[in-house]
């Protein structure tokens, strides 16, 4: 590619994905709400409100494929959540459709699904659970997704991501752990399959824990190579074993199943 | 109950269920952005945009029960869907969750569904496929309407409408209509039932060509009367057989998966 | 037939089965442990402890087809259910492997999948669920039947019976209810097919509420023609409507899920 | 339409479709390998052996729509199965692809599935066993009618017949049978509809014994309005009942199970 | 843990079992029917009849785990398998109520889905078939810890072990095959996972060879290491290979699908 | 074994197993339309053309297996097809259930399913979509396989073969390829496992791009060692990305679907 968007590149995942997509592209575009000082030399700095539609036109414009890591990460007021996650992402669906439609890498969330058990299994193909403002949030955006690739042969794989951190550090996330490693393998494979469809993807690493079937989207070739085993034993160690019926262990959106509505 | 609130009432639906549903409540409580002139007198009237929070709080405000017809019901501009069907819904379930969630009928549409052939049968389990911005509303409602079930206990059924009309006027829609009579029987049943859940149904009488299968809310104890079968000979007769790929006789949801996004 | 075996035939179904099905053979061998007064010309009378094997085996002798509603059928404690339902049982299939192996209706229960949600719709393939120490009897029954079905080729259908009473009488019952007279042809069904294999079948008659996919066994004939329609009104009218979350509204089972375990 | 084909038309089911699909074309071109006598004046005759290419080009030269119910019906030698239904049905498809691609209903058969047992339950989608080498004819044909409608557009319904006959006479035919105004229904709907697709369809009247579960085509709004219900009685009292382990009572396809290979 | 409990401990695994599960607690309590000479200083030993309701309710007090391997382990008579894993089973249940349900991990057995072809694949969801009265009693087994888990929340793992053996030794045993530290590895988990729940695990290492998917508890985190292969070719030169329709060849249960009903 | 037959052993495929299967059999006999030179010691040679019956029953006579690797391996006309691979098949099964039934590795094809969609994951139960004449002639002789077990016990292993070759050499064989020594592998399997019975098995090796799920064959414990992973770089180096709509990318059988009708 000549230019890889990245938004939310100054968040934790924008950041990690920094160095390890720059070899997807000539220059990387990052754009973030806040402003990201210091730009490597293969990078350019573009800030960008999502919810100001001639910003996402302007951020869009010139790109090759999308990384989109913007937008609200947590819950939220019903407001910010409507701004930055359903206006912003139509602004960035309808950018992407006037730009001739390059690739695009959409960061959903487990919370999509979040008021499943744990002890359930699910595929791509599960009806949406969300456990929060913003798990509905994400799950407008894959209908979105859905959408804009049926009318219009808008391309976007929709990530459902666990927890993309740097190790994992609760007993939730010995299921739910995304390496960073792991995270970027993806995004290679969604920008270099000939055809990506639009499929529903699960972020997770390949930990021993896992409540999520990837089966349908084993032609992508997307192996994650790393996993939670190596902290399991510290992790049981040094946190106390919640009760059965403790929503973090009961749900797999864990805490965001108690969250209520914010006020703004 | 003793009261039941209609909103959307004065569109076509809402008019049929005004003489349909007066026996399952004292007062009809009939809500729309447009005037509704002469109330009967079991009948009260409120003038409202669900996109003014406050209007929907005092909307809602003493209802034992809703059928919530408003919003916009066909492809629109984002800002009008976005106001109506998202900002409005919203106000409409934070409206309930403040009055002691009565049990609430959402009027979704099979345009949540649009992209699937008319050759595929579907079930409440099938992943959305919407066909417009419009289908993407209904898709973020019933994630909503999910959401507030499982975290606040909020019951909804969400219809997926077919086509609601006086009688079936083409070939789409003798697999598609859904009887005045037989919408009415269903909202009986989603106000009578002890245990409502939050089950997502597909709203279409006992015609012979069908597309959905309503195993799941068998326990409702809803069945159709209704047949488009009175009227099929008459729409072969005068309509001319699409061919086998134009959008009307591939797709479930029609026409919509032609509509352009529509500019405000 | 020549001889057909009814067990518990003083019990309520039992005594309606009585004359419903006389016409299947020559002789009904009416057998219970209390004892059954004023037998028709065409009935002979047996007492029977089922923990008894050796009169199981007498009880069994020279008949060719077993309905088998004897034993405990409500929860009790665990003393009585493991005399009538899991020795008892086994006696009777015993004595049906030493007799020419007669096809068998075993009455088995809803509530070996009482745990289920009334929300949800079951085929003979879902997982038992028991819900009290009466289901698990059950469940055992049903494991029973398969191994000498397997193993010895003892054909027995195996009929979840949900509430077979003269007619529905609450609100649970609009679903589960079975009539005698749609019991009847079922057990016409079982003794009149060639091949009987070892089916389960949910035993309720045609009513608009249900729960259960009778699918798998479309292949007997059996079409319930009876419905809990006509009295849905009146059941309404004078039965409160439960809250969504009591067991009777929730569990398929109903009260059955809020028994204790019963001593002795 | 203005022409419509029927092969195998001096057969019995080809006989009995003669008036039933009489109203469906102007003409009704009516093939055979026999001769067929007393054409009626909206009828036209053609004598034509499958296996001989050109006169299938010229047999389906100009017609609309084709009932193709020609070639061996029954377990014959390969070399016989071969001419007729192999080769005789690619020149078909052949000549459909050099004519405009008419709509083809093709006369499969239950013994392309006749190895399942009676008491499985069969959907469009389960794999094929077939008993005979008939049997396997009718999986070529399928075969073929699913490459030629992916390939090339060419619509083609694919009926696995049960027992097309006056009346059923068996025991095993209180499932299969198929009355003819029931078959000729559901041509009508496959000419009728604006998609016809490439379906599997089961071929059986509304009997309460069945086999075969036609969700996948519901979208045709074919409801057979016959049963076997009336002769049940007649034949239970008057035909053996086989063992349960007798192959008319064990597997799907009765005794064409144990047809030998025949020689020619 | 504090005390870990594991019956059955004078048997083949629960011999391998007491150095595996050593760490998972200050104290293993050892309890058998038979007499166990020489216990390490972190084990005490408890003779115990599982019939003896008393004694099993001793056993159990104090106890904050369960490893129930106790019971009979092949074939017997009815009243054999009664007394030990019907009446047995039962009371375990019963003190472990009574003693603030201390988590069970079950040894349920192969043998409850004995009946199934070697050729096909199973999940927990697969209805059970039995090869006999040890595989009923399992049945009896499993459903007993549902019940008792959605009654009263005691949760229980129900283990289907294969041959859990030093090594394999026979053909049937390249899938079946469960080395002592697999299964020790998954009794860790089975104590360590936050919520339990009351699964079905089939007990088999990761042997190329597998009749079982585990997918629905891949939530525990077990990872098995261990595989027949390493022993395949010793086994497939030194034992012939069985006809394909002999017992051990064409059922997951092998021989057990051919013992008789033992006499006491 | 005895004596081995490979058939179309002059071929790629054929030429590769020679050396690799020499093991299974004191002697490999060779058979093919083309002439072999050059046969080693355990080697004999056979020249055979398949629609010969007389050739083909000698060529059988005296093997213990056959890996039937002949016939027209390409989209040919539909004569050269028929007497290759639909003549051809019939006159091996025929020889071999004239000859104790040897069993059989019958090559079969990707081209059986080859209109399925690249972002699709078949299992053996997918329904066949045939890509060209010669994809329905593996149908053909899958549904042969079928019928000659369920009749005749005849044992048959249906290998969809996807790109059997030295290397992967193009996007679409990241995903298809199956390794010489995989699909040998996967022959001694075959031959090795007591009960065989009749599968469908998918030939590729372990790809991180894979379209096609075999856990229904899981018993027969092989497990694919090779991966195309070590060629992808290389690839996507060296070939153009095709568009998402490029028939290469967008179905299982890559150009095969874009095969015109062969002349003869």
């Amino acid at each position: 590619m000549k230019r890889l968007l990245i938004t939310g590149a100054a968040g934790g995942i924008g950041t990690a994905m920094r160095s390890r997509l720059a070899h997807l592209a000539e220059t990387l575009r990052l754009a973030d709400i806040a402003p990201i000082p210091d730009p490597a030399p293969n990078e350019e700095v573009v800030q960008c409100d999502l919810a100001d539609r001639d910003a996402v036109f302007d951020m869009v414009a010139g790109c090759d494929g999308i990384v989109h890591l913007g937008g609200v990460p947590v819950e939220r007021s019903f407001n910010q959540i409507l701004n930055a996650n359903i206006i912003g992402l139509f602004n960035l669906f309808e950018a992407a459709r006037a730009h001739d439609r390059p690739r695009i890498l959409f960061a959903s969330s487990n919370h999509a699904i979040g008021y499943y058990r744990q002890t359930e299994r699910l595929t791509a193909a599960s009806p949406t659970k969300p456990d929060s403002l913003y798990g509905v949030s994400k799950v407008f955006g894959e209908a979105l997704a859905s959408m804009y690739f049926h009318k219009f042969g808008q391309e976007t794989a929709s990530v459902r991501i666990g927890s993309c951190e740097t190790r994992p550090t609760d007993r939730r996330m010995l299921a739910t752990w995304l390496s960073h490693d792991d995270f970027a393998a993806l995004a290679e494979r969604v920008f270099a399959v000939p055809r990506l469809g639009c499929p529903i993807i699960y972020g997770a690493s390949a930990n021993d824990e896992n409540w999520w079937d990837n089966g349908s989207v084993s032609y992508l070739g997307w192996r994650p190579r790393d996993s939670s085993a190596k902290w399991r034993a510290e992790i049981e160690a040094t946190t106390p074993r919640p009760a059965p019926d403790d929503p973090v262990a009961l749900f797999q959106g864990g805490i965001f199943t108690q969250e209520p509505i914010h006020e703004d």
